[in-house]
């Protein structure tokens, strides 16, 4: 079979069998292939679509050009993914309580670009943390820890590196099924049983609406299941910022106060409800209830913050930090930010509030920039507070050099003010169970 | 602009602007673009389409990428573009007769590929015809004898050239818009003020059905009008091989008998109407019926043969040949296929006779590949013709080494017979006249 006739089938539209999107992704992964093939094969799929079965068998042949993994850790490896946030540690927090249940946490985790921050990263903020282990490391650290938090090992999906280069210089990116294959692809390879997805959606997210959000998550879903893995998603909000801490040090300290008990709020409650469909997903609870129940206590009798510094210890960081702070990196320069105006907080351009981070050297434009660890801001305000004229809304740490006046610009345009409240929004929009059952709020 | 939103905008459907469209132009001709993005929009435009007017100004676009020609000839420039065919010699019959008439024909031509021959190719076969003169000769020739054909002058439309060469291997080549385009971005480059076009219909054309062979037909006839080109179209039926000769030598054998009166049929009757048309387009004659009378003149008084033999000698070639055409190169070998079957013959698959005469040298599978300009066949049977078992069918011209017998299979095969006669076809199914006017044939 050659690529050209794959091109031509979906150019006219037609359902691609399983001997085409196998002959895509080994194209995909071949480096003699011409870029231009795989371009105009991405744009026809953009624009005639793929339907469920197509997108899974896509997604299996991508993840078979590369290592397929087959942990064994001692139980049901579980996997959470999020599309992306502002603000949003979760991973930080679930991995460790999770594990203090019983459950086996194997993540491979990305670093941040553009406007969206990286949990490698935020790790990578703690004195000696490694995020680069062998396979038996990382399996060994999951097996006795109980999760383990790494960059990609092996060679996972390289179908899906080449095509997703591709995808963003030739304005194929806003493809639920190519979005849905990328994803799935790497985690299919990475080899957890149960994987729970977190699809956010809002001003800070891929997907602006709930229709796009709901129907990525049940492509995703739909992949994982017709690959024998237990699959349940979250569509979660991203209208504003997840947690009060934008910035790498300033995230992990976040995590850290939530997991000692010190601070609650939607960076908490997202983290247990993710938490509590992976112990279902990896067979450690019955019902939702019971999994709540169960983060709660870990959460309650500081085992969860315990396994967090197990897990540091066991990848060479600093666990020190969990009982102090301030031996994260520091800022030399905290500038408060007032507001000039009054009114309610009715929304936030989220994008904005990450990219205000960002500039301050919390993030990447390239992925070649190199991070300063302690900048980044702490928000004091979210959507549907008052903010008085002269009121502090927020207090960025970052370096004198850095550009600190462009980013309170930024943060202070983002907020939009008014003189009356915003109706209150859902944190969590849709559930995706592991059954396939849909439950939606507004 | 960036090509990225070009790309953006009609991946969404949107109607691309002028400056859009000569964004994706530049892009083309410029070498630092990548292939990847050009493929990506010609996917796009592939599917999801253009408008004439996005497709009129792309088309000048890409003609304005690089040079264009304003022929000064003494007279209105008048060029014919035909899609491409086999047996089809019209030019070298219908540029001598218009010149004849008064007509000034500036014809830029292109070489055979693959089952359909080539003007150029044909000429060559003439000793010491040159085809690749400077703009001035070119210019001078068309002005002083009234006609001239010759490869491409100067840089006409690179960015037809770059998109042309990636439509090939992106399967994009289907796409009325872009063979449009492609076609009339040269010709309008080429500075011709009158464009005839001859648009193949049937087993031998790009175009399968008269719906699609019309709507190409109308699509460069409006590019050329927005242009202000004076423009008419004929749509003529490529069911079988036009005329009777098929291969280089050959097909000028055909030409000059034709000229010379001794051979009448299809490809005269084909020849007269289009350059009824050029002569309309040119000014030199009002209505149909005396253009047609004006060219049947010249065919009678030998005035076309003439024009012929100084347009030979004007560019170089040995003349002698329109008075004794055994000057012209002669296979070592002629094999007479014989009809293993009787019936009368109800179609033909002109496609195969083309690639027929192809393997036996008469033409290139790739651009690199040496011509022999004497191998080919002549075809003893049109469609409706009733066959004998036993008859000979056609003749192939060839050498001893070339592969004859697979190319005798092939012609055998492409004849289909049956005991009943087939319902006669018309020879020109359509006309779009200067006017516009549209006039249909069954």
């Amino acid at each position: 079979m050659a690529l050209i006739d794959v091109i031509a089938a979906k150019k006219f539209g037609h359902e691609l069998t399983k001997d085409q999107l196998t002959e895509f992704a080994s194209a995909a992964a071949n480096p003699k292939t011409p870029d231009y093939q795989l371009a105009a094969l991405l744009m026809a799929i953009r624009i005639n679509g793929m339907s469920a079965k197509e997108t899974a068998a896509l997604t299996l042949a991508m993840a078979e050009t590369g290592d397929l993994l087959n942990p064994d850790v001692g139980g049901i490896p579980v996997d959470k993914h999020s599309t992306g946030g502002v603000g949003d540690t979760t991973t930080l927090i679930l991995a460790p309580l999770v594990a203090a249940c019983g459950g086996k946490v194997v993540k491979m985790s990305g670093r941040g670009l553009g406007h969206t921050g990286g949990t490698l990263d935020k790790l990578e903020s703690i004195k000696g943390f490694q995020i680069e282990l062998s396979e038996e490391d990382f399996l060994r650290i999951a097996r006795e820890v109980g999760c383990c938090v790494v960059g990609q090992t092996g060679e996972l999906a390289p179908a899906d590196k080449r095509l997703y280069a591709l995808r963003d210089v030739t304005s194929t990116v806003d493809s639920i099924p190519l979005i849905a294959s990328s994803v799935m692809s790497k985690k299919l390879a990475g080899g957890a049983r149960g994987i729970v997805l977190d699809v956010k959606l809002g001003t800070g997210a891929l997907m602006k609406t709930k229709e796009d959000s709901l129907a990525l998550a049940r492509a995703m879903c739909d992949i994982g299941r017709r690959a024998g893995r237990e699959m349940a998603a979250l569509l979660t909000s991203m209208d504003e910022p997840l947690g009060s801490h934008v910035g790498n040090a300033l995230e992990v300290k976040e995590a850290i106060d939530t997991l000692a008990g010190r601070v609650k709020g939607p960076l908490l409650e997202v983290s247990l409800a993710l938490g509590a469909q992976m112990l279902l997903a990896g067979g450690r609870a019955q019902t939702e209830e019971e999994a709540i129940a169960m983060l709660e206590k870990a959460l309650a009798n500081g085992s969860g913050l315990n396994k967090f510094k197990e897990m540091i210890t066991a990848q060479g960081g600093d666990a020190r930090v969990c009982d102090d702070t301030s031996l994260l990196p520091q800022s030399s320069v905290k500038t408060e930010i007032i507001s000039k105006q009054e009114g309610y907080i009715t929304s936030m351009k989220t994008e904005q509030l990450g990219l205000a981070a960002q500039i301050l050297g919390a993030g990447r434009l390239r992925t070649e920039d190199v991070i300063d660890y302690a900048a980044g801001y702490i928000l004091r305000k979210r959507i549907g507070d008052f903010v008085n004229k002269g009121e502090v809304i927020a207090v960025l740490h970052h370096e004198k050099s850095a550009p600190y006046e462009q980013s309170a610009e930024m943060l202070r345009d983002a907020l939009q003010l008014s003189s009356e409240p915003p109706q209150k929004q859902a944190l969590i929009h849709a559930k995706i169970a592991r059954d396939g059952k849909e439950t939606s709020w507004h």
